[in-house]
Order: structure tokens, then sequence, then C-alpha cells
């Protein structure tokens, strides 16, 4: 059997194009493709037709799969053997906005590498990752034919919670019926500790609006006996979190399975060190439940925060106002078997507890997604822990991890596949904050584990 | 004593010309004289010029008195009578913000007569009562000469706390020196109930700041571990009154003077309806401190209030960002003998006993001024009941009112002299709010009132 060869073939071919692939990188994240800003839709379109070039080059059929946002970008290069295994690679081209702009170092579309990482938005979320796709299958490619299939399927709306995407993969399920599923939009928890990441948190994002009169009232006239929105929204988010750091919505727990011993002893696997915690996130200190490790709280318990808060005058300077609304984002990460439309009916219960009767408030839904889990003992599981020990030098680690990817309880619910989530992202690689990054051995080591996985899948 | 004669004829003038001195407050209104702006500062100095030219149209000598911000007006017509009383009208020709601007139903500096009243920012915070003024002075000018010497100060920095009034006082002190004063900036309680204030609450305004970590955290990679600024913020305000409506900061209450049984019945006999005042305040509930009416909430007791909020994320979709930063502007009414200092220290010490150790926190000053008592048995008082009971047909309210009007202790400290303070603004008109209005007969029957004032002055 050539394969190994052709492997061996393959990861020199990357490793000899390692600056071209940086070079492409940064080409590609100088498009600032911003799904949540409106005024971004022409460089959503620039940042698919650089993918579909890409793609075409690589002698991939492609197809734009419109939705009723971003377009998605579909390819497809399958193998003359009818019976190779097919792999669908999944991954999103948006990004995160920018803000705040004066906190980056340098712009965030300019990408400039400084030591080991390159700096740009989307470095690490996820356009470095995409990258080492390419640079995957490109090297894979020119090291000869193998009897894979490969698809790949790469959103434009991952960052505003993939509204489209359940409706477009049932329209094109057929297209992308596959055996396995490579994700690389999840974390590396460290650069020597190869990590599958098998749980994901969901996600329910809120609005919250309050309104306690028709307009912004004299604080002087009014103040003392008249109701103040930002007050009362304070008031209301606070009661929201238990002296345990507990959510203290009616019933949130209810739906929440309890963590199994087996599964809490393989997380505290994962090294923590506070110090370590402390400088990856820059936070100034550590919260959360009571009677749970950091690990488990950042991955395997529902959270409820507040992403952003708007009230009264909030420009330079001072003026008396009594506010009459005010708003909060409200997010929460769902745990498996919570779900979004009864976490909303909790959120709502807990306003008609708490509100004062003649308060106005409305909750609006913005996005959302399941909370997922993968098996650890499938065939292509156990190719993606070959690949990784072979490329780190390292047994991975299994890992649940906070964020949310929509596309993994979809593709199971859909397609009936599990998802191989393996990513090159760092904790400190400053994900949706100023100063992303990408650490570049990691995408070297990434490419690498890629073009591994490529080959165990067929061996 | 040919008083009467000429008081009536001065009634007669303003009658006449009211039509006129509506279009001229208009013309006024159309100056977006907005202190808080500083983008505004060649319309402050537009409004200090129409003031001049007005003032020497009258005879006036005029003075622009410089300051470190707006320039203040400054005015005199000196009787040849050297033993004529003085008096000393206190106002100021800047306004509010006109935020939110898409809640105006016509734009706020284009000023519009819509049944009674007239529409505008600052109509009646104080353009209308500058108007009053200048009417009630061209009446009795065209009427003859009048043993009176009048004296007249314009800021335009009341709308940010007077910064610079207290060192322009004192050194305008002997220009400035008066035996009594008048103040159209409080408020008419009703268009048929002729009020006096006698008491003004005082300001204390503040920027709370609290960070949380050095940039927004990804809420699925950090949330449950990683503090979260705008949650913090939303605790630390709630915490700052207890559950009957008493503010918590340490010792805030110990310098206030407890209400005396005289004043409570004094202030009792201000009629009080919940249907009006939530009709007036367009707010959806009443408020407060237990213990204490609506009227003493608003008058005479010191209030905490949000005066905004900003934290993460509020533009349109959803970014899942735990917040860093958060701000809140917070201010406090201030009753006779609280001091903004000690206010400050109470607020530092809240923050100190309640933030979470690790949080970065700080207040910054915004402005201020201290609360006022005047007296009710003076000469200049009586000349005031006399001239609104002519004006009104009524006996006037003695009322406290919750708003500042820091010049009212400025003038008692630094020239001895108690103010008389008797505006036209009435409770609905929307102070500091969208849709600010002047309620025009009460423009017409203060005029009348300032007139009659200058003319019982000399009885």
């Amino acid at each position: 059997m050539n394969l190994p060869m052709s492997m061996d073939q393959a990861l020199t071919y990357a490793r000899a194009n390692r600056e071209r692939f940086i070079n492409d990188l940064m080409e590609f994240i100088r498009i600032p493709s911003i799904s949540t800003q409106i005024q971004r839709a022409p460089d959503i379109q620039r940042a698919a037709d650089w993918l579909l070039s890409r793609l075409e080059r690589l002698g991939f059929q492609t197809r734009i799969l419109p939705t009723g946002g971003s377009p998605a970008v579909y390819g497809q290069r399958l193998s003359s053997d009818a019976s190779a295994p097919v792999l669908l690679l999944y991954g999103h081209y948006d990004v995160q906005p920018a803000e705040p702009l004066e906190e980056w170092s340098t712009p965030p579309f300019e990408p400039e590498v400084r030591g080991e990482n390159l700096f740009g938005r989307g470095a690490s979320d996820m356009k470095g990752p995409l990258m080492a796709y390419l640079a995957a299958l490109e090297s894979t490619i020119a090291a000869g034919p193998l009897p894979l299939s490969i698809k790949i399927l790469i959103e434009g709306e991952e960052e505003v919670g993939s509204p489209h995407l359940e409706a477009l993969m049932a329209r094109e399920k057929e297209l992308l019926r596959c055996d396995a599923v490579l994700n690389g939009d999840t974390l590396l928890l460290r650069p020597d500790l190869p990590t599958i990441v098998y749980g994901l948190r969901g996600l329910a994002y809120y609005e919250l609006h309050v309104e306690t009169a028709a307009h912004d009232l004299h604080s002087g006239l009014f103040g003392g006996a008249s109701p103040n929105a930002g007050q009362i929204l304070c008031e209301l988010i606070a009661g929201m979190h238990d002296s345990q750091g507990r959510v203290t919505l009616p019933h949130f727990y209810d739906d929440v399975e309890p963590l199994a011993g087996e599964e809490r002893r393989e997380l505290a696997r994962i090294p923590f060190d506070p110090k370590e915690f402390l400088s990856q996130s820059t936070g100034l200190g550590i919260i959360g439940e009571e009677g749970y490790t950091v690990t488990e709280r950042v991955g395997a318990r529902p959270t409820l925060e507040v992403n952003g808060l708007l009230s009264g005058f909030t420009e330079t300077g001072s003026k008396t106002v009594l506010p009459a609304r005010a708003m909060a984002k409200i997010s929460m990460r769902l745990v498996p078997n919570q779900k979004a439309d009864r976490v909303k009916a909790q959120l709502a219960n807990y306003l008609q507890q708490k509100a004062p009767p003649w308060l106005k408030w409305e909750v609006i839904d913005l996005t959302g997604g399941p909370a997922a889990i993968v098996r650890r003992d499938t065939p292509a599981m156990r190719a993606a822990i070959r690949a990784l020990e072979g490329a780190f030098g390292a047994k991975p680690v299994f890992a649940r991890e906070g964020g949310s990817v929509p596309v993994v309880s979809l593709i199971q619910n859909l397609l009936g596949t599990d998802s191989i989530m393996m990513g090159i992202s760092l904790p400190d690689d400053n994900l949706h904050a100023p100063n992303e990054k990408l650490h570049l051995p990691s995408l070297a080591r990434g490419t690498e584990a890629y073009i591994r996985f490529f080959h165990e899948l067929i061996r």
C-alpha cells in the first residue's frame, strides 16, 4: 500500500510551502467579512469568491449555495473509486466585528506577523483553520491520488448564529451526504496538547428591552418617585444569579443533565492553572458556579451572561435624566438537553415574577442553537486520534468546549454524522476580542494533522 | 404715587405685544445652544450675542463675562435715583441636548406652536422664562421711568452644572451686588396655582467605570468562570437601594436634616393626584422611599439615580462577548446639609465594601452643587406674593423643588441675597426630555407677574 509514501510526500510539500500558505492566509484576512454588519455584504461576497477560486485551483467542482443571507461556498472533489469514503469539511468564512478598534495594536484587517503569531480579525476564528484545510488539501492532492472523496461547506453566517444553515442543509441533504465530518472551529488547549472536542455548549441570545415612561424624565423633577428604566434593568439582571453563582431563572437547571462521575474525572485530566487562566483570559478574577471546577464551568455547565447594556445618556458630560428605556443583550450557553424555547420561557417567567406589574418589557430572539455531544468510539474518531498522535507526538485529550458551533448538532440531526472537532486556535488567541491572533506553529501542526487524518481515514 | 398707572400701562403694553414676544422666543429657540456638546460652541456664542443685542435695544449697558467655558451675558440699567433698590435677574441661555431625536414630534430647534403650547428644546428650560424677563422689562421701560435698578446675569453653563459660575461671581461680586434676586428657572405647579419655590435639591453627578479584563472575552470560551463587567455593574447599581427604596451608601442619610412637622404639613397643602402625576411624568408607575409622600420624595428627600448605562456590544445583532468594561452615569439629588464631597466618599466606601477585591473601578466627578433653602419672610418675598396674587388671582403655594439651581446657594453665599424663585414651566413641559414645550398662557401670566413684581418691589 502506497499510502505512507504519499502521506510523507504530502507532509514534505506542506512544510516546503509553509510561508506561501501564511501569505495566502494574510490575503484572506484582509477581506473584512463581518457578517453581523449589513454594510459588509460586498466583503462577504469577496471572501466567498476568494474561497471559490482557491477550491477551483485545487480541482474542486464548486457552487455558491444561496441563503437568505450570506451565501455558503460548496466544493467537492470526488474519488474515481465510488466506494471511497466521503469526508465533509465544515468551516465559516465570516468573522466577528472588530470593535473596539482602539484596543487593537495593529489594524484588525491588516494582518501582521509578530514573533510566532499572526495578528488579525479572523486569524484563528476561523480563517486560519480554513487555511489549514486548504493547505492540507493542496499538499495531499500534489502527492497523488487518494481513494477519498472530499466535500467542503463553508458558510458565511456562523458569527450571527447560522440563521439559514438548517434550511440550506435540509435542502442540500443529498449533496452533503458523507461518512465523516471534520470541523476545525474548536480549540487546541495548548500548543503541545492535541485536543479533540466532543461536547459543545449551545447558545440562546436575546435582547431584553424595558420601558418605564414615554420619554426620559428630568431627574430633579421626578427623581425619587418616577421609575428609572436603567435602574430596573440593573435590578433584573442582578437578580438573575444567586450568591452561589447559579442562574435563578425558574426551572433553569431542570433540563440540565448532571455531569457523570466518569466525565468529571476525564475533564479533570485537562490541565488547569489559575495563573495561566488569568493570563489567557486577561480577566482580573475567576468567578462562577460553586461546586464546579473552572473546566466544568466553561465547558459543561450552562451560563447566563450580559453581552451589552445601553440606557439613557452615555455621551461625554452630564445629562440629568431618568432613562425611560434600557436594553440588555443577554445570552445563555446551554448544555445538552437544554432547549432554547424552554430557556426563553424561563426568562419570560423570571421577568413576570420579578418585574413591577406596570413595567413594559420585551424579549427579542436574536440567535441560538442547541448543545452537542459526539461519540468517542467511531472509526473516524480513531483515525483522528492517530492523526493527532502522529502530528503532535502526544495522546490527545478529550474536552468539552464552552462555545457554540450550531452546525455540529445540525449535521447530527440532518445527516446522522458525528463531527470530528479538532482545531488549532489556542485559548489565548483572543477570539472575538481585540488583537485576535493565530499561533503559526499550531497552523503548521494542524495542517500536518489534517493531512494525516485524510490518510488515516482510508487505512 | 403714579406707580399703579405705569404698571397698568406696562401690562397693557405686554398684552398688546404678546405675539411679537412669542415670535422673538421662537427666534431664540432656533439657536441650538447646547452646552454639553463641545461642537455647539458657535451656537452658544450666537445665543449670547442674541441676548446682548436684545438688552442693548432696551437701553442696558452690557458686557460679556468670559469664563473658562461658555461666556456669561451681563447687563445693567440703573436708576438715576441712587437709593433705588437693585434687582438682579438670573437666567441661563444654554439648553439640554435634544437626544433621542427620533422621539420628537417636530424637530427640537424648529419651534412650533400647537394649541396653547410652543414646542422646542429650551422652550421652558429656560428660554421661555428669559423671554418673560425681556418682555416684562420692555413693557415696564416703555411705560416710563421706575425707581428700580435692574441687573441681569445670564449664564451659558447651567445645564452642565455651572462649573465656572462660582469663580465668575466671586470675581464680579461688586458688579452683581443687589437687594433682591429673581430666578425664573423653577416650576409653576399648575397653570392656575402660582408657585414660589423656597427649597431646591443639590446635585452630585459621577461617572462610574468598572473593568474586569484587559479586553472583551469570548462568552463561550470564558463564560461561567471569567467576570463580566456589565453583570458586575448591574449588581453594584442594584445594591445601591434597599427594598424600601432607601439609598444604601454607608452614612448617606447621616447629614440629611429630618423634615420638620410644620414643613411636612405645608408641603401636604400642594395638591397631589396620582393620575395627574402619571400623566405629567408619562411614567408607568410611582416608586420611591417608603414613609414619604411623592411631594416629599421629589422635593425634600435625597435620591440616587442611574442616568446612563453602557457596556459591551450594543449595536444591531449579536456578539457573544463578556464585556471587559462598563460605565454608568450616576447622580444624586442632595437636600440641605448634604455635601458633594462627603457623598462621593460614601459612594467610594460603598464600592470598596461591595466590589470584588480584584475589580478595577473609578469614580469620575462630573458636576454638582449644594441644595438651597431661602427665607419666606423677606420684603422681596412679600412683593413676590403680591405680584403673583395680582397676576393669577390666587394665593401662591410654597414648594420645594427636586431640581438643582446651583446659582441660588452661590448667590446666598457670595452676595448674601436670597433668590425669589417663581417660574412659568409646568411639570408636564417635558423639561430635559423630547417634546419640551412652553404653555403660552403661562408665559403671558409670568410676564405679568414679573411686571407686577418690579412695581411691588418699590411700593
